[in-house]
């Protein structure tokens, strides 16, 4: 029955055009947000619903406790629940969070947080319908004893929720937050790229969270590492510098501000009033004219005259990295190293926006072979580590300078840890699996690397030292006896402090003070510094 | 004037979810649509402009006729104009196709063409006015003297057309199609992903069609080699084989079918009553039951079955592939190569999509240096070229096998023309720069490499062979005098008589008739069939 039309006027044509709802376009392109097989789908949905509960506890400065159980019920159909301990979600949001793309309080605001795009919850919604066709149940509550609950599907055609069963009952505990529940398609597999690393990495970047993990191969408890939220993020208003035509034209119609000086100083942050006088005057503007009279070619010359105006960087202290202290804490709960060292570089500012990026390094003991962990707000990077900015800031460092073994990547027992935060975070997909490769981004990380790579390299260079010291006391010990006997017979001294003192001299030289060489890797490591950092 | 939260209640956070449209969300992330850089993003709104004209006019059966223009207005700031003869837009359908993201008739059919999201022509007017703030102008006519003309804006907050001005001429001439203008930020390059990069390439891979380029650095005309359409591809309803629980769901309570027997056999392709009766049969239905009235649980069983049942494969002459005539007469006309050959491979199915694959391939002459054309549905494909799959099957074929040079790549004066055309080519993101890898996509197109590559070794050995012989008789040449002679005094024959009998005798040896070994490379040239086929 396929239909084979021979020629069509534009009328015909016509009548084929319609709109196409978002979750139809999502639902048709499901591997846009990940979605393209079946293990990485049951990480996708855990990680949207584990990235919400940690958004949600940490904004309302609730220390989080996340219960997440995930079930086989028959062969590639899984249960999934993620319940949290946050403020809950109020009633009448509760199906257009879950039952709506592109619905959410993230987006419109410029604040450090793991979810951006209001996106991805509600496609593990779309896609456990999809695969299974069983709606997705949430439970809420607020507090106070009572909670609501939802069963929903979203109706792709409508982009809205269709809400299959609702209640609300009288709770006995005084739990707040929420549930979700899961069914859908999927393979559960705890390899690299797993459920299990998710929660891993995410307790070492959430030391303050502690997560239960009911899994198909039993129970794990990931217990909180420090008693503490990290610094709140605030929000930031958006950074001229980074501002376009389009959406400064937009500002202008929204904006409450009744000239055109105001609007500047109360829309923007960091842009006081001799600032905007300027911008005004560059662009040839009354600074007294409305918002809403700026025409077009306004628009076009105020961004010009932005350009010409020495500018105030946004602020940086609106992020919340976290700190070397958990940065070092979390790698050595979960990794137990011999060495582990971390370096938060100062923030920096990409399309206006300020971010700000950690390195962690983490050396020998429990670690056996080299790892990369990465980290956008908080939340780890699982899947397309090759197109990452990370990724190509950790092969952009000449480790070996460093006294680390490396093929482009380290190829010893070392795990490099790389968190970026941001009030906005570029990533190269929906699937939110990779950092755009922004110059600044590239450049700050690899400032970061290189000087934890420094450290590693002082204490990997004195432990070869201290190991060189103690190879040449061995064999000093070896020969004491009959030095010190022959030395005696010469000097008259007793042997005892003349062994003493040797020990003394020995352990205290350099190679170089017996004319030798120092051993290949600890050289290679005096000179850490020379390593070029490229401006890309 | 950062506001900073403290502590946030569920209904401080409720207040500020809100919807996002589809606009604001592409807005912000341009770059997800390739809107990345300056240079890149002229590219991109020529080829979503170039890709539509071609759609139109091909599905109108109009030999193309496509006038690009390219002018610097201002440092970093282009007009851009594309003009077309297609059948033109109906007047109520113009605002929605070009300012109203999600929008057209490609998306929820399934049939081969160069659009298939409605996204990539109003993304094009969204960057335009959000760099320089100018609206986009059309022009269309759908013949009989009239046109109609449009400038708008997208409202982005609505993603809903904004019409700046709208007019109706009667025009002089009989010209019907669509003219559409845009003002935008960009930079100009003529290298290897620039905008007379895709031209010249889209020359190649639409032959029947004829486009000017009038550029910044000159007027280019690239006229048809060919005076015919291709065959126009079909529209197919979906194959079961693919569909998933929701969209079946969706189906049933669409479709006008009175009876799940009749549901199968309308609303796919390829089901007969038996097939139709089969399925109902091994999901425990009765084929009588009225769609509507299928349950949840129904429908798993229904998918269940669907696995169970002997289905026939979908139609596969609803492609339209260029045919090796097209791809080799491009080839030639744009590349003066020595040698060209090509490969149609059979239509092969995914995910119950049919999808088909052609290889060209040109050798020496006018190509002086190794080169990958990648195409998908006639659309050449200019970035993200490591991703796609079609790089990944070159790179998956031994080259050497066929006395290539190569280094995963091939390294000589090669340039592979790759072509997959399909109902639904399924892109690794919106920017529609890479196909995506699926399994029997990578192999369907590395046998279409290797098939191609045998026959040009065929060539190469041959042309090495003469190569080799004519350089025996030029050695010949150089003793031939004193040889014949001295045969001459030996046998008594005649040494004119003696030379013919050499050369004669020269000209037919192979080097193993000397006890030589051949030249290297017509040696590996020799056993092209032992290359692997992966079955990846």
């Amino acid at each position: 029955m396929d239909a084979q039309p021979v020629t069509k006027t534009a009328e015909q044509m016509a009548g084929q055009a319609r709109v196409i709802s978002v979750s139809e376009f999502f639902e048709k392109n499901r591997h846009l947000l990940g979605y393209d097989n079946k293990i990485k789908a049951l990480l996708i949905i855990v990680k949207e619903a584990v990235d919400n509960a940690l958004d949600a506890t940490e904004e309302a400065r609730i220390l989080p406790e996340i219960y997440l159980k995930v079930e086989e019920l028959e062969k590639e159909k899984y249960k999934i629940i993620i319940r949290d301990n946050g403020p809950g979600i109020v009633k009448q949001q509760i199906p257009k969070i879950f039952g709506t793309l592109l619905y959410g309080s993230k987006f419109h605001r410029l604040k450090q947080s793991r979810g951006q795009q209001g996106l991805g919850i509600s496609c593990a919604v779309l896609y456990s319908q999809l695969t299974t066709g069983e709606p997705a149940e949430i439970l809420s509550s607020t507090g106070g004893g009572k909670v609501h609950r939802y069963k929903l599907k979203i109706d792709v055609k409508q982009n809205e929720p269709e809400i299959i069963e609702e209640s609300e009952t009288a709770s006995k505990t005084d739990w707040h937050g929420v549930q979700i529940t899961f069914i859908c398609e999927g393979i559960y597999r705890e390899h690299k790229q797993s459920i299990l690393e998710y929660v891993k990495q995410t307790a070492i970047a959430n030391p303050y969270c502690s997560i239960t993990f009911d899994s198909p191969s039993g129970k794990m408890v990931f217990k909180r590492a420090v008693d503490h939220l990290p610094k709140e993020p605030k929000e930031i208003q958006p950074h001229i510098e980074g501002v376009e035509v389009g959406i400064l034209s937009r500002m202008l119609g929204d904006t409450s501000a009744r000239t055109l000086a105001s609007f500047f100083t109360t829309e923007f942050t960091r842009i006081g009033k001799t600032t905007a006088a300027d911008i005004c005057q560059k662009a040839g503007l009354d600074p007294k004219t409305a918002p809403r009279r700026v025409t077009d070619q306004d628009i076009v010359k105020i961004v010009k005259a932005v350009k010409e105006v020495k500018l105030t960087k946004p602020p940086t202290d609106v992020l919340s990295p976290l700190g070397d202290e958990l940065v070092e804490k979390g790698l050595k709960k979960e990794l137990s190293p011999e060495f582990v060292t971390s370096i938060t570089r100062p923030p920096a500012v990409y399309r206006g926006w300020p971010f700000q990026v950690e390195v962690g390094l983490a050396f020998g003991g429990g670690i056996t072979e080299p790892a990369i962990m990465r980290f956008a707000n908080r939340v780890p990077l699982l899947y397309q580590q090759g197109d990452c900015a990370i990724t190509k800031s950790i092969t952009g460092v000449d480790w070996r300078r460093y006294g680390i073994e490396s093929d482009k990547l380290p190829t010893g027992p070392i795990s490099i840890f790389v968190h970026i935060c941001s009030v906005w975070v570029p990533f190269t997909s929906e699937s939110k699996e990779a950092v755009a490769s922004y110059p600044v981004i590239l450049k700050e990380t690899k400032l970061g690397l290189q000087e934890a790579a420094r450290k590693l390299s002082l204490y990997l260079s004195g432990k070869r030292r201290a190991e060189y010291q103690a190879e040449r006391m061995r064999i000093f010990d070896r020969y004491a006896g009959e030095t010190a006997k022959a030395l005696e017979e010469l000097t008259g001294e007793k042997a005892e402090g003349i062994v003493k003192m040797i020990r003394k001299i020995v352990s205290h030289a350099k190679p170089e003070d017996f004319g030798e060489e120092p051993p290949e890797q600890a050289k290679g490591a005096k000179k850490p510094a020379e390593d070029k950092h490229d401006e890309n």
